[in-house]
């Protein structure tokens, strides 16, 4: 990490020699180090810290003195593990978090490194060192879903110069942990240049028993935040992993695993917190990172392993505990100025040893980037007219049973096999039976998978979403006249998510930024559309909480059960491919 | 590190399709991760450890099974701040302390440095890979006491090179810490290029109070080993710094440091002892690192605290804690078989996965080192003969006050001035008023510092040692006859301490390594010789404990008070050279 401070200035404001540019006094220090509550004065000097004790010789004409008597001053919070694109986008996600104490995220690259290639990715690292805070990455090694061209973009060389960068800490979780227990040579070789770089590996090892987390952490994968289980995240903290206890939108799981610390008495210094991606409506709601800290207390657990869970433990794991998670001289200058510790909101905000943020509110303006600039991909490679042909949309069949994708929770499927009749050549749907017809697109127009959903929203037209982890377009509905103009309309908006009821759109979602993000840089924006989808489709019978969650994981092929994914219709559990891909050549009808 | 077994073949035993090499079964964890006692199996391939837990699948026809019912099994200690050259040197160090289950140490290249070049160095470094365990280093980056030359022997470039080897683990203790106050500009640079390799940046703040530790801890400095006092301990952690608890021969601290835990209740995963280069007797009576474990218990700390202290937390440190530390799949087999929670002696070592100890005993050869090779420096670059003139060693004066160095402790010295009379050009000091001459002479012939010296061994007549934190010669004696025998005689060994007795030599060390070690290989010699050294000068008045250290740092310039250094008698407390150096031409002499 680059310091903007001279360490030989630090030196000289730590003395006395030099003044302060801010000096915060009278507070008490959570110490997270020593585990200690003291009240000390801290020096800030440009972006960092350098003097935390009882002199105020570093206070000078020019000083900003704040007096915090009778509040805490704390490092500022962490999220090693942030998913920068639940419709929400790098800005608006910082914007709203930072006044709420998360000074530090670091981001998962998927989607931009999808959309934009290493190279434009490249350069958006470089464009966002200028947003406020430390906003760092970890790079995906492999895509979400298998699917064809992925060693290309995926390609060894431009992801290790990813890896290189200094705003990379390591590799990004890699959901597709079969790939690691079955020794992928690429994987085991790239993990072995990631440690000798002095980074990290982030996992990703969804229900992976003790037995085989043993395979996998033996992989080299030091991380995981998807313990669901009380006995998940003692096998996963036993095996030497840092173990990042989760609660995020999808999976709210603080309550089941918090026992691990007060009933468990485990040591908690390799322990961290999660969001891991929640919606927008989540973090308007719960907070962030901020809201860790709360329900963990709430839950039991003391406050100074709290806050160390999201300051010091995730600075080390990170491997940059010399620079951030600590009021010590030399780091940072990420400060927290709470009023108890209880509700955990801070009521000023330092980042980068600027004053960013009062009483919940930005006090500073966040950049503006131009996201256009880093995409190198058109939204779609075939012309619009191809998708209002509704017959597309239809699920072709002679008759007889079809393995359906049945929902038995927001994210979890399972295959059942449901017997359907033909109608000239097709399935018919056209009973009261709960079925939908899906189709997933590729963007390039080389292929279409095609399935048929039970319990997701049974009075669904039509349906058109980019946002899914492929982020290619998935259409669902059982109006395929519906379903047509949803995505065509998604077409227009070059990529999004649109509801059409009858023949009339209902609500429209513009995803400009690789299929998943607006652009727009307000944070409230993306809480608006959230809100309006979920209570669009809960409306036609969705029966969960989460839908973008459910969106994003049908085309995956990491979860159980029943997938749409890239190269068909895919039984995740036998790993097998019921029905492969049909190719299309639409790019050559543009 | 470099792994020998291969990442997928670990994948493998882990899954039990391959036999490992050695099965511990039904032995007790000491699980440092999560701080828990339990009952589990290890499987080792090769040099690292592939699955740990119930399962007993790995065990093959040809699997080497250890019944471990009723032992604990721990993770191998380590000692992060080792001095491999206590008399002992690197080879008879390391075949001493596996057998008490310090599987890897960290050690200053200090002498190695000053007498091998960088290029010297690194052949060693290379050549010291066979030993058994981790053998890893700290770099120095400055000299112990400021001397002539010195930015040519450490310059940038070459100090560079060695960071960067994967064997060292980032830069030794900077015991010239007001160096770093000041803000020394070579030593700020490089320690950014340091924290960019992902190393560590050691430090030694004997002394330094808490307002000039901020100054120094922004610095970029990130342990300290130095604390003595309660409040020296809590200072550097608040501070941010890694706090390693020393009990070492010179300075037993640990009795007053472990309140720190036992009563300041504080956070302990960023603490770490050190046995900080005790003298051969020392580790022969109270063991190594198992010596520490077994103090700290006995003080109060609880076992996995301590033992957590010794292993995951340094590794932590270090940032090697993906391969050393713990007993998880994929980290080095480093595994100590415990009898007991109390003596803390393994029965068994097994290091890099292989049985290396038994009972105390080393069951293994340890690899045959040629030290020569590697040294770049003749032993002295003058004749013997210019040693045999007794006029060398007496220290000219015109009558009036002198300065002596008058020892307070074994280690800490303060000026006192003295009236002597004078004799012939020369201090007059017949009477029996214990004190000595003392001289230090450049081994290259340049310079000779002088000093008189009092409490330390008022009936010594003469001994030369190149044992001291210069490597130069050192000689001290009220006879000049005597001091320049045993000068003379450190000249045919070509390094070494010997003593006389009027006219008879009475102790020969022979230190042909570096001037500070044996290059036998057998751990033994060196307690003989240190036995043979402390009971000789103590017979002739020297009134301390370890007479090693006091040598080692009379020539240091960071200790108090009034010390010979290369340039001069200098004051440390005042930054003043009292008398300069006086210029030799001795190697035209040769």
């Amino acid at each position: 990490m680059k310091l903007k401070a001279k360490r030989s200035d630090l030196i000289e404001v730590a003395k006395g020699n030099r003044p302060a540019d801010l000096f915060i006094k009278n507070g008490t220090v959570i110490n997270v180090y020593s585990g200690e509550f003291l009240k000390q004065n801290v020096a800030v000097y440009k972006d960092c810290i350098a003097y935390v004790g009882g002199s105020d010789r570093a206070i000078g004409e020019h000083t900003t003195v704040i007096d915090a008597t009778g509040k805490y001053l704390s490092p500022g919070f962490i999220e090693a593990h942030s998913h920068p694109w639940i419709v929400y986008n790098p800005v608006s996600m910082t914007s709203k978090i930072l006044p709420l104490g998360t000074t530090t995220t670091v981001n998962d690259n998927l989607f931009f490194h999808l959309h934009m290639g290493a190279n434009g990715f490249k350069r958006l690292v470089k464009d966002l060192e200028q947003l406020p805070g430390n906003f760092f990455w970890l790079a995906r090694l492999v895509s979400q879903a298998e699917y064809q061209g992925e060693n290309e973009l995926f390609n060894d060389n431009e992801v290790k110069e990813l890896l290189a960068l200094d705003a990379v800490l390591g590799s990004a979780e890699i959901t597709r942990w079969p790939l690691l227990y079955n020794g992928d040579p690429y994987l085991l070789e790239i993990i072995d240049y990631i440690k000798k770089l002095g980074k990290v590996v982030d996992g990703h090892t969804a229900g992976c028993s003790y037995d085989k987390l043993n395979a996998v952490v033996a992989s080299g994968v030091s991380a995981c935040h998807e313990a669901i289980t009380l006995k998940e995240a003692f096998d996963r903290l036993r095996l030497g992993m840092w173990t990042t206890l989760r609660n995020s939108s999808l999976r709210p799981d603080l309550q089941e695993l918090i026992p691990l610390i007060t009933e468990g008495n485990v040591s908690t210094s390799r322990i961290i917190m999660t969001t891991d991606g929640p919606n927008p409506a989540f973090i308007e709601k719960e907070g962030f990172v901020d809201g860790l800290v709360r329900q963990a207390v709430e839950l039991g657990v003391p406050v100074m392993n709290a806050i160390q869970m999201v300051t010091i433990n995730a600075a080390t794991y990170l491997k940059q505990d010399d620079y951030i998670g600590g009021l010590a001289p030399g780091r940072k200058a990420d400060i927290l100025l709470l009023p108890d510790l209880v509700s955990f909101r801070p009521e000023m905000v330092i980042a980068n040893g600027e004053i960013i943020a009062e009483d919940g509110k930005l006090t500073i303006n966040m950049p503006e980037i131009d996201w256009n600039q880093y995409v190198n991909r058109e939204p779609f490679g075939f012309s619009k007219s191809v998708l209002e042909n509704a017959d597309l949309y239809r699920y072709p069949h002679q008759g007889g049973n079809v393995p359906a994708i049945y929902f038995k929770s927001n994210v979890i499927t399972e295959r059942k096999d449901i017997f359907l009749t033909s109608v000239n050549g097709y399935a018919d749907l056209s009973g009261d039976n709960g079925l939908l017809q899906a189709a997933l697109f590729d963007r390039n127009g080389k292929w279409i998978t095609r399935g048929i959903l039970e319990r997701f929203a049974v009075n669904l037209d039509g349906m058109a979403s980019t946002y899914n982890t492929t982020s290619e377009l998935l259409v669902i509905g059982k109006n395929p006249e519906a379903m047509a103009k949803a995505a065509a309309r998604v077409h227009d908006l070059g990529g999004g998510i649109v509801i059409v009821d009858g023949s009339e759109i209902i609500l429209e979602i513009p995803l400009q930024l690789a299929g998943m993000m607006t652009t727009d840089p307000s944070f409230s924006t993306a809480v608006m559309y959230y809100d309006q989808l979920l209570s669009i489709v809960q409306e036609r019978g969705f029966p969960f909480h989460d839908i973008l969650y459910t969106l994003l994981f049908l085309t995956c092929d990491f979860l159980p059960g029943l997938r749409l994914v890239p190269k068909g219709l895919y039984d995740v559990k036998q790993n097998e491919i019921l029905y492969r891909n049909e190719s299309l050549t639409l790019n050559s009808v543009k």
